[in-house]
Order: structure tokens, then sequence, then C-alpha cells
């Protein structure tokens, strides 16, 4: 593994050897340790799109590890001045920065700065447009485990909410369908449903948020962007908690151990409730610890290559 | 001690250990040295208002201490995205940050969030609205300490400014009377003195500066927020100048051996002038530098509860 | 050498001494080591004009060699609030920032915030205005010397572009005369060569970039600023390429084992065309590497004195 980029394609045992890291690595995830193989490394972040909360997460696995960190704001940096992507890329990698993670708007943007890097350089998509967020498929993955065990042949996994515009469901459905999940849901009104793309192939949708969590051992909500009431495919976000939030009520209608996920960050009201987000399935603060794990992790693994 | 949001209430003890402690930081905070108490901890900088002086201070302390720091920029963050404000406390707490510096522009904002916070978290207040900046009224005192001993009970103190607004002058006068100092004065135009607070019960107020200063110790000024004039509070900066701003003329009614404090950003010219701001009386440098000591002292105190 | 302000006026020998321990820390430059002389330091990167690029390769710099490194992002700071260059400087020194590197869009005025400086603060221009980035002179020197050896005397030079307005030029050509250059070419349209400056006094002047080109062991490009087409100093960018771009085939004109420098960023297309910035004589990354090292050697030899 030299970059990572999407999780699709990804064999079981490259995921399953992630996780097994992740999860090895969790106790060094939220406090500084000896354990710093990244020493003497530059972690580049550059996010063309604002993200305080993933580039943290990153900042932190990297500094855990040992690494020097590199915060190149992307607003304020020469692209501005008409540079290229790759000139961008190619001045800091002759900084010395070996490792990048990439947030950018357009889908395949990461994906052809992989193409443009130098062969000592590892890069890691933190999110591209809607195509893929492969570090947050893997801590919803690792998350799931702890909870439900590595074997996933058995679990009904529901995805709830804007999934078209979502890369976090598509590196979702990714991990879960390499994973051997038996059953996997889309719910969500007719406009947040995807089109007919490959990743989406042969799962059964639902328009109904009830009959989609029946039974489900996992829920999956995700963040429904208020862009989507602007471009008219939402009509209000009451309507919009009636019919497809998480309320304690419909949350009952899954297993009775199920658990919920959110990649946050969460509108309370308008895709879930507050009993839920706070309640007793709610494994939401848990994934955004993993989260830190797994990108130690993914950094350790890419830095090794 | 777990949190610190105000000095209001604070034992003298408390107070005094503190400083004490700050003190003995003092040859460590201008260095990085082996002192790391705080290493492997991660401070996160929340500031919902703009401060680059103060978070600068913070983060140096920390650092100093070992900690690794996260600048979180509210103004870029989830909040922004319309995350409630202790959904991303306890983001940050779950990616393994366990002090948190926080500014905000509302009275109380800190507070709140003190209650939201984990059991293991502790939360320092870098100033709320116009309710409290306890480092400022710590290292103010430490200052005073430095130059007129640790007997507060004979001095003679005029804070003199925009009080009405100030959350400086707030900690400050909780501080100085915690301390025991013998008379506190207050002194600005009338737009500017507080109302009726409890905090300020029982002080004299001035309406006329040069009385205010006669025989005065410690000359305690604030700044003058631009806003004021905008707000119609006062009429001219020339006139604020001529009737409150600090000239050696001015200064020289005060005893001898006074010494001048200021929290900065100064408006020289305004309310105070370039030969008091940089004569022999200012401690307005000291103040900078015992600002990272004492705040050293207090990451250090509340890591270690 | 307390301050570096430019190069005028720095002896050979002081320019050799730092090229030489550049030389020496190119491989430390690139990644940690346990060469760390500045543990303990803090070093402020104080950006009033904001460039992203020099700012990193400063703090990977400072960071490389042990330092704390403080971003005072000047945009968001108390010179915002009215506070003078001289006491934003003075404040971050009494929190014991003691080397400090600072960029201003204004001639002069890192001059002037040297001279306020205390006695044990040293400043380091990082480019103002039009008149000096020396760090850039330096990294450029000494990409030159690995390629061409340390005895300039026999070299023939073309600094290529918007002269006129180029603190890199002036650095250029302040250390290539100190060092001995034996032919200096400048090359440009008319509205661009710079005026009758000291610097520029002898040098030839080629309105023709074809002639300028002919022999030359060293190819000096200049970035040609948007602004100066709305400006009117520059018709068109097609135009602006088609005379003063350098190709392929212009490029031949130059000696066989000519080198080509850019300090970018780069605009392709405009000042250089592809398969030159890509092509096997360009050493533009080479400058951005050696960047971090000159940059190490100017703080080291600073913190030192």
């Amino acid at each position: 593994m030299r970059h990572l980029i999407t999780l699709d394609g990804l064999r079981r045992d490259q995921l399953e050897r992630l996780l097994d890291l992740a999860q090895a690595l969790r106790p060094n995830a939220l406090r500084g340790t000896d354990h710093q193989p990244l020493r003497g490394l530059t972690v580049a972040n550059l996010f063309f799109e604002p993200s305080t909360r993933t580039r943290s997460s990153f900042q932190l696995a990297a500094q855990r590890l040992g690494a020097d960190v590199l915060n190149f704001d992307a607003d304020r940096s020469s692209t501005r001045k008409g540079e290229t992507l790759a000139d961008t890329l190619r001045n800091l990698e002759a900084m010395g920065a070996s490792l990048f993670v990439v947030r950018h708007a357009e889908d395949g943007a990461v994906q052809s700065l992989a193409e443009a890097a130098a062969p000592n350089t590892s890069i890691i998509n933190a999110g591209d447009g809607r195509n893929a967020h492969p570090t947050q498929g893997l801590l919803d993955m690792l998350t799931i485990r702890q909870h439900k065990g590595t074997d996933f042949s058995g679990l009904k996994v529901v995805i709830a909410g804007d999934i078209r515009h979502s890369r976090v469901a598509r590196s979702d459905i990714h991990a879960l369908r390499t994973l051997g999940v038996s059953e996997l849901r889309l719910a969500g009104p007719d406009p947040l449903l995807p089109g007919d793309e490959a990743t989406f192939a042969g799962l059964r949708r639902y328009r109904n948020f009830d009959e989609a969590l029946d039974g489900c051992d996992v829920v999956m909500m995700l963040r429904l962007q208020r862009e989507r009431m602007e471009e008219g495919l939402v009509e209000s976000l009451e309507g919009y908690y009636r019919d497809w939030g998480l309320s304690p009520e419909r949350l009952a209608l899954a297993a009775r151990d199920a658990i919920v996920l959110h990649p946050g960050p969460m509108n309370r009201g308008v895709e879930i409730a507050d009993a839920v987000a706070d309640g007793p399935q709610s494994v939401i603060l848990e994934q955004v610890s993993n989260g830190v794990a797994v990108r130690m992790a993914v950094l350790e693994t890419l830095a090794r290559k």
C-alpha cells in the first residue's frame, strides 16, 4: 500500500490489517506515548476544503506518532496565486514532506494528485467531493467491530439520509461489502438516494425509514447539508425530521442492541434526536476516538512502505 | 481545582498557591526546559473570539510544559456548520484533548461549556464577554507582587478607563479584594463606569482622573475599544486622552514609585502616552512575560488534579 | 551577525560561511534529526503579507533545529486592533520569542522593526516590499554553487522578467556581485526594467531575451505578478510568453549545461514553459530543498550570536 485514496478495490485482508493495527494503537490514540515511528518525518495537511475537525484528527494522529505537522492552508496559499495543485505538492515534497493528507471539493482530485506524486510520497484522501472518505469508512468499521465482532456476515446495516451526495456513504459501502455484511439497506427521500452507480448496485432502497430500520443491527446516519434545502431537494427541516430523523421511537424498530453511528458534525433535531445522539445506543463519540487510531494506523502503514 | 472560570469565589490560599507556582515557573517561562509535566497531554485552544496574543501566550505556556497544542479556529470550524458548542467540546475530548482554553464573546458561555465537560476535562476561561479573564487577573497580581511584595493590605490601587465593559477589570477586582488591598478606586467617564453589580459594591468611583490617581501605588489602565466611540460613549479620542489618558504629568500625581499596568494591546496616545508606556514605571512587558508563567501554573495545576 | 535584513553590504566571507553551513546542513534539511541547537528557543513567524510557502519553509527549518514555532498571523492579530508593529514585536519578545521571521509589504519595514528589537532578538527578513529577500538570494547562490562550483568568477548570469518590482532580483544581484560573478545581465520589457538604483548600476540591460540568453550559464527567471497586467505594464500573458517566456527553443541559446532557476510560484505558460520547468536543466525543486537548508543555517547562525 502506497496511497490511501479509496476503499474501493482494497482486499479484505488489507482492510482487516489496517483495522487490527488501529485497534492495537487504540491505547496510544488519546495520549502521546513513546511509540513514535514517524519521528523525523513531516506530514502535510493540504485542505482545499475547510474542515477543522478532520484536520485536527489527522494532526493529532501524526503528532502522537512523533511526526512534524505542516498545516498548509489552501485558502491563503500559492494555489491562490495560480500555482497548480501538482506544483504545490512538489514544493512541499522538496521541503521534505513525505505524507500528505488531502481534502478537495472535486471528485478525483486526490487521485490526480497521487499520480503526480514523487516515488517516496504517500497521499491519504481526507475526502474528495462525493467520491470517497476512506479513513471515515475505516473508523466506522472499527467502531462496528468493537460492538459486533469481526464477523460482519450476519449483520443487517442501514445507511440513512443524503446518500447521493455522501462520500462517507460510498466509503462505508465499499468497506461493508468487502467485510461481507449480509444485508445492506439504503434509506432516504428519493432526491437524496443515489443514481445508477456501481457502488450501489444490488442494494435495496427504502423510501420509508421505519421499514428500513426494522431489525437492523447497525444504523448509520448521515449529515444533512443545509445546501440541500436551498437546492430544493429537502422541503423543510421539520419535515425532514418527521420523515427521516432518528427518534427514540424509530430506533426502537431496530434490533434491541442496535448501535447508531453519525460522522458528525450533527444537526440535532434534523437528522437525529438529542435522546438518540446522547443515548446508550449512540457510538458517535467512540467513532471520533477511533478516528485518531485509524489515522495513526494509516499513517504508520504508509510510512513503513 | 478542576476548572478556572473566574477568580470570583476563589479563596486567598488558592490564589496565592497559583501565584507561588507561577513565580517558581518564571525561569522556565521564556525558554523550553526539561520540566515537562504535560508531556503526552493535549491542550486545545478554542477561540470563538479572535485573539492572537492571548492564544499565543497559552500556546507557548502549554508547549513549554511539553503538551501538544491544537489550535481550533472557531471561525472555520464545525460550529460554523451548526454544531453546538458542547458537541465541539465533546468531539475534541474524544480525540484526547483534556485541557481546554476557551474564549467566547458571551458572558457565561465558558461556564456553560464547563458544565458540559467530561469528568477528566479542565476548562480555562481565556475571556468571556465582560464577565471574567482570570489568567489576566492572576498575571496582574503576580506583577504587582513582584514590585510591591506579597502583602497587599497597604496598597492604593486605581483602575481607570472603560471598566463597564471590561472583563479584565472584573477579574482584577475579584483578585485584589481577595488579596486584601486596602483602597481600590474606580476611575472613568460616567458612561464607562459600571452599573449596580456586586463586584463593584462599596468601591469609590472617581469622575476625575487626577483625583483618582492621588497617592496611588498601582495604576491599572484599561484598553479603550474603538467601538465605544461608534456607540457614542466616548466623544473623541483626543477628548478621551485629555480627560483619561495617562500622561507623565498625571502619573506624577501617584506615588513616586507607582507602577503602571495595561493588559494590551495599547492605544498609544488614547488611554496612555508613549512616555508612560515606555517609561521606567511601566511594567507592561513584565505583565506579558508573567502571563506565560501564570498560564503554565494554571495548566500544571489543573492537569495535576 | 545579529539580524539578516539584506544581502547588500554582507562581506564575501560572511556569505560563504552561511552557504557552507547550509551545505553541511543539507542532509538534515528534509528530515528531523538529533541536531537540535535551537531546542528551548522560540521562533516567531510574523507575516504581514500572506505567504504559506516561505512561512512553511521557515517553520520546517526551525522545527528541524528543535525550536518551538509560533505562527503569528498578522491578519487576525493585535496589529489589526491598532497596535504598532513595534509593540507586537515587544510583546512576543516578552513571551520568550528570540528569533523573528518577518515579511512585510513595505520597503524598509523589517529594518525598522530590527531597530526596535531588544538586544537578544534577531530578525530575519522574509521579504519586504521590493527591497530584499535575503534567504531567497542565499538559496539561489547555494543552488548555483552545487552545479557550477564555488568560483563564480567565470559565470555568465541572466536575470529575466519583472526585475523592477522584484526583491528576489535585488537580493540575487547583491549576492552575485559579492561572489564575483563576471557577467550579469538584466533582461525584461522596458516597463519592468529597474530605474536608476545603485543596485543595478553598471549592469547591462537587454530588451531582447534571445540576445540576453546567449551563452549564459545561469538563467534566473522571475515570477510575473498578475497585477502587472492590471497596471498596464504588460499587455497580455500571451504576448509576454512570446517575448519573455523561457521556451525550450530559447533556452537552447544559453550554454549547453545552463541551469534554470525560478523562485516560485511559477506561472506556467507565462514566464516559463512546462518543458523547461520540468526539464533536465531546471533546478527549481532543488532551490526549494536548499531553501530549508539555508534557513536552518541562518537561524542557527543568528541563534549562536
